[in-house]
């Protein structure tokens, strides 16, 4: 594939300039924020490099676009036009949201709050941590994410069932189901996490009927907003199927000031972190994908815009 | 070794009696709290175990002596008398105590607080967690417990130094050095853990000259409190040598009222809590130590008196 002209635009549009300015490149880049983008850069352009589709966005003369976040779904929601390849940055995503997790959990066994509270009132009190190797773990999706976090599990002796849309078995799982095979193993979970991507298999597949199986577990949600019906997950939390939750993600990002999650006690929310690319990640993500693409090697990011991932 | 008799004393003695009368032992026992063991049970036991020396005790008869702490240095410190040897638990310390080192720097790279801070107002604001292979780490102690924290460390990619008596190398160090030559991977230490036994060489061994080296650095007490010297480590606290202190273990426990510790900001306090035992985990270790001494099989788990570990 012959790229020429390469388009630039998101919020790191400056710090991928100053990157890809250290590397000697023969195309053409030009680099501006989002929403700056305008048709007449589309039909320039043979590629897009950015974390979604910018307001003005238009397929154009595009042949390449490279998502620099994991998660796609903003392309992969647009009227797909078939000719153009869709890559995405997949370095460290798994190592990060395994970091992610694993310090909520150990925040939770470790029992960080309650010392806390005991320091306040300069109490010395005996509470005993539990191991991680005592966790049940359920983990929704089984791709690279999911995979590299049953890997950290597991390297804790935990117990880690993967549950994914085929149920094929993968590494790092003691055992990986289909989703209606998911509740025997819901009900001695001690967290479950979502790894899931939004796609039109995954629209709200979290709701009352896997939560209600739940028996005061932890739920993570890594993957994507919209895979949970948010009403069923506040009747979880409300009662008991859910102890404690800690949401990355959202059905509307920023989370709205009106939604009842900031305030509830048993909430822990942080603003989409647990996978950021860095520029230099991101940047060194597509100028391999770049250097791939115009050797004609063969690419291992490429979307299946059909599966949505 | 002949076992006759063994004096079960310590605040676990019940669990401990209900454990060892599921098993089918040829030994008599007693029972009871430390305070309660007299001149009397010294004389009729041939074997002792215990967290620590009782109020009254006295090597008596005694052939055996099982410390259930993997901390011995109450024992130690005693006049010892040559012939009675010295065992102690060594499960899961490291594990537990690497799950509780590992839970403090996580909590801190992964910003708990500072997203807590922004979840109380409301606030959506992208703040960038570090990675853990992004902390170089200098573990003083590279004993069982310092090694198998190295291990968990060094899973995650992060840079492990040892500090040792000896510096000989070991294992899942990326190097041992001792401790004349630790100020150099000061420097740039992300975070000082000290795993030391308290002993004649460790006594205030950390004090103003290791804490002189370091540069806005955490440091983790999960060894013996004895082993730092409190005021160098106050001068550190409130000079950015030690940018914040997670300390389980004290000079003087229960830690108290009066240290100026327990308000700091940037100190967190936990009530010796790293590498509790279990009665089960405990009582285990005890069996097996008592097996393998009636069938004169080498044991794994004794103490050498003259190093205090």
């Amino acid at each position: 594939m012959e790229i020429k002209n390469i388009l630039v635009a998101n919020r790191l549009y400056k710090e991928i300039k100053e990157i890809v300015e250290k590397n000697q490149l023969d195309q053409n880049f030009r680099y501006m924020p989002e929403e700056e983008a305008t048709y007449e850069d589309f039909i320039w352009a043979d590629a897009y490099v950015g974390f979604r589709p910018t307001p003005n966005f238009h397929f154009g003369e595009l042949k390449w676009i490279h998502s620099l976040a994991a998660g796609v779904d903003r392309f992969v929601s647009l009227k797909w036009k078939n000719d153009v390849v869709l890559t995405r940055t997949i370095d460290m995503f798994g190592k990060k949201i395994g970091e992610y997790c694993l310090s909520y959990m150990l925040k939770d066994i470790q029992l960080h709050d309650e010392f806390s509270e005991l320091q306040l009132n300069q109490t010395w009190k005996v509470l005993e941590p539990k191991s991680l190797q005592s966790q049940h773990v359920v983990i929704f999706g089984t791709g690279e994410i999911g995979s590299y976090l049953a890997k950290i599990l597991s390297f804790f002796n935990m117990k880690v069932i993967g549950v994914s849309l085929s149920g094929s078995p993968k590494e790092n799982f003691e055992r990986v189901v289909k989703f209606d095979e998911a509740p025997e193993h819901l009900k001695s979970a001690d967290w479950i996490i979502s790894t899931l991507p939004f796609t039109h298999a995954t629209n709200k597949l979290l709701d009352k009927n896997i939560f209600n199986y739940l028996h005061n577990a932890g739920f993570i949600n890594v993957g994507r907003g919209a895979t949970v019906d948010d009403d069923s997950l506040l009747y979880a939390l409300e009662n008991g199927h859910i102890r404690k939750a800690i949401l990355d993600v959202f059905t509307v990002e920023p989370l709205p000031g009106s939604s009842e999650f900031w305030k509830m006690p048993n909430v822990i929310i942080t603003p989409h972190i647990s996978a950021l690319t860095s520029p230099e990640e991101g940047v060194n993500c597509f100028l391999q994908t770049l250097s791939m693409i115009t050797t004609n090697q063969p690419l291992t990011n490429v979307v299946n815009i059909e599966k949505g991932y």
